[in-house]
């Protein structure tokens, strides 16, 4: 039975108003996840979705975990494909409250020069989002009575505070969430008129290393020149992590780097990224990195090595001559394709040992390794779906990646088996973690239509 | 006239008791001068000075500063050398109070497994050490009606707070304090045994790199890649300061550097310097620097380029993926010879603008230069004392060098053309500066004897 597309859209149009008004309920409770005092919001956020998906006809549930819980509901047809749709409920604190131009859990829509947004905390991370997807499955639902798709929702009240509880409990519950692909909406258009569908994060190994030399900080006219600098030492094992090239000189790791395929490289050209617009916004104008590579290849395709932080000895005001006993930096490496995190914190350290001299010793830090999410995008589904977004947004969609990690994404794949789409519509301005958060009416309108456009795409996969 | 020095050694001996119960009336005194709340201390040190030196038939004043006063004292012969003498009547405050076993001014000898010493603040610093020539100057009154050289007083009671009368008073009063030569007794032995002349004080150029990236701190992750790191420029620039040999790049550096004569490498060689103990003290073993130098000439005859600190990015606990905005760092330069500290300090700044990528910009602070001070040992005055020194302790005096600054040499020669013997009789572990300082009563007593012999020497050259 074919169910046309056409009037779920129209319902979407019309319902607007009444689905904004629901937008507003979710965000006007605060679920602040890291904050134990709003431990009881978070719980009518939660229940709050139960409610939802339940009169939408969905069986769904809120399970307890030994943080916030999961909301979790399934629906929709018997056989067909399987999606997981997957969000977050809880938000991001607010402070400093003073920033705010208005209350941020009083959400209004306002008119701004770009258009109208809806201004609150949460509205584009992640409740508006995760909402545009329950709301073209309202619309869905309308209009036909049923959906095309049989549908899990995993919706998670910790995203904001580390999620301590995810990988226990999508461990503990495979079956329930099993699918044969995740939809994650939490990420942001390619730019205000493209949509992209992210297939490819870099993965991300966190590294601490302290070099120790003379026992306590020393004078530096009593033993300068005669006792080994720690602050030396390390200034010459980070500056040794590249070459004049910019590539990172650790033997072997380069090893599992793929070049992208040449159809995506065509797609990304299509995408007419403006790599000076991009670097202007932060005050800079070339792009740096490895010789011969595009900016967008380079936050997208290629490994990192980046110094996130160092210090020795005295930092302060003013000056003092002390030769430091210890200097340390954190430093993390992003990777991509079939890199391995492990493997390459093996060199990173043997690099790291091969480079302290006598008199000095090395201690290490491990701050979390975690390799690259690259998605088969050869499942029908990812063609389907950006066929469906490049139908409703201006500019066609592109598979595009995503230069920082998405954790979730990883895990679907690893605990799961699944490939996930991340399909999301916030922009860059908009605000989130920061004051006055908002989303475009916009993105939220259109948000919904891309869904609607995605389910019946995928539906005929 | 010959006045024999024996008897006056034998009056300095007689009369240990009574000069310890002046010192002890001295250090009663708390003359802490950084702290306002001792403003009448330190006046009451001085008028203590004045009266002792009045007392020795020197015509002595207290003369007023913008900050604590001097003490200035003229006497002795009327003709032969003029030597004016240097120490500081001020001292350091005392906190962590509760570390201290004794009140620190109420002086006390105490027993030790190493002889007597005397307990107090200022002991060592610089007390103990400048009654050491006030006490000889009296036995030699006492014995001989007068001096054999005309003398100079010049005591300070801004040391421990930054000197800051010092310049301005030495330049407005050349005619009062312009003598042959000048002694200063604020250092200590090379050893329990041996005596040191210090004869080479290494300058200091201190200098404050910030490197500027992008406009704000970036996600590592957004723009890991494509955007400049200030950090890793940072590293490229600290570690390119020193080659593997342990020598400094920077061109011309090394030109004005001499390398020490064969004489003085002859005496430092007698000095049985023991490196692995030094270093041993503060935890290392291999002493760093130039290949091929000691650890001896490298701190007291080789210049140096240290890191004294350096921060960038996210230092606290955990990990932030951060690309910082920003690195810095505090570098110091120990010069020796005839090093120019100002064309070092440009050679220096034009390394670093060498080496800011396009993106980065530099700002450098300027944390002030001075040059080495290398005395000229030819003056027959040094060779003199030496022999003096060497005649009152178990092992033979050397002329030593010192790896830290002591301005006070430098305006003697720069303001007032004079060189300056330094002379004094500390010991490693007297604590300056530290709860329970001490000074031992073989530092006291020969020292006082030290004194008489060095007045004696000089006065024959």
């Amino acid at each position: 039975m074919t169910q046309p597309l056409s009037p779920v859209l129209s319902r979407i149009d019309q319902d607007l108003p009444q689905a904004l008004e629901r937008l507003s309920d979710l965000l006007r409770i605060p679920s602040i996840s890291t904050d134990p005092a709003y431990k009881p919001d978070v719980e009518r956020a939660a229940d709050w979705l139960v409610a939802e998906l339940a009169s939408l006809g969905f069986d769904a549930r809120k399970d307890a975990t030994t943080g916030h819980p999961m909301v979790v509901a399934h629906g929709g047809a018997t056989d067909g494909p399987h999606l997981l749709f997957y969000g977050h409920y809880d938000v991001q604190p607010v402070d400093p409250l003073d920033l705010w131009n208005t209350p941020p859990f009083e959400p209004r829509l306002e008119d701004t020069p770009k258009g109208p947004v809806i201004r609150a905390r949460g509205a584009s991370d992640d409740k508006g989002q995760l909402m545009t997807f329950i709301e073209a499955c309202r619309a869905w639902l309308a209009v036909h009575g049923s959906l095309p798709v049989k549908l899990t929702f995993f919706l998670e009240g910790e995203e904001e505070s580390g999620s301590p509880s995810l990988v226990p409990y999508m461990t503990a519950h495979q079956d329930a969430l099993k699918a044969d692909i995740a939809l994650i909406c939490d990420t942001g258009l390619f730019d205000a008129e493209t949509p992209g569908i992210t297939t490819m994060l870099r993965g991300l190994l966190g590294e601490e290393i302290t070099i120790h030399g003379p026992a306590r900080d020393l004078h530096s006219g009593s033993f300068g020149g005669a006792a080994m600098n720690p602050a030396r030492v390390l200034a010459r094992i980070l500056a040794g992590l590249h070459d004049d090239e910019g590539r990172i000189t650790l033997p072997g790791f380069y090893d599992d780097v793929p070049e992208i395929s040449d159809a995506l490289r065509a797609q990304w050209d299509g995408l007419g990224f403006d790599a000076s617009a991009f670097l202007g916004r932060v005050g800079l104008s070339v792009p740096a990195g490895e010789a011969g590579r595009s900016a967008l290849e380079m936050i997208w395709a290629r490994p990192t090595c980046e110094i996130n932080g160092m210090i020795s000895g005295y930092t302060g005001a003013g000056f003092k001559t002390v030769l430091p006993a210890q200097a340390s930096a954190k430093v993390s490496f992003r990777l991509v394709g079939a890199q391995d995190p492990h493997k390459i914190r093996a060199a990173f350290r043997d690099y790291v040992r091969a480079h302290i001299p006598a008199d000095c010793r090395v201690e290490f830090g491990d701050h979390g390794a975690s390799p690259a999410s690259v998605m088969e995008t050869s499942h029908p589904a990812f063609e389907a779906a950006r066929t469906a977004l490049s139908d409703e947004w201006p500019k066609p969609a592109a598979f595009v990646g995503a230069g920082g990690s998405i954790p979730i994404a990883g895990y679907f794949k690893t605990i799961l088996g699944m490939d996930s789409m991340l399909i999301g519509f916030a922009k860059d301005d908009d605000q989130i973690h920061s004051p006055n958060e908002k989303y475009d009416l916009d993105s939220f309108h259109r948000g919904i239509r891309s869904w609607a456009r995605v389910i019946e795409a995928v539906s005929k996969t």
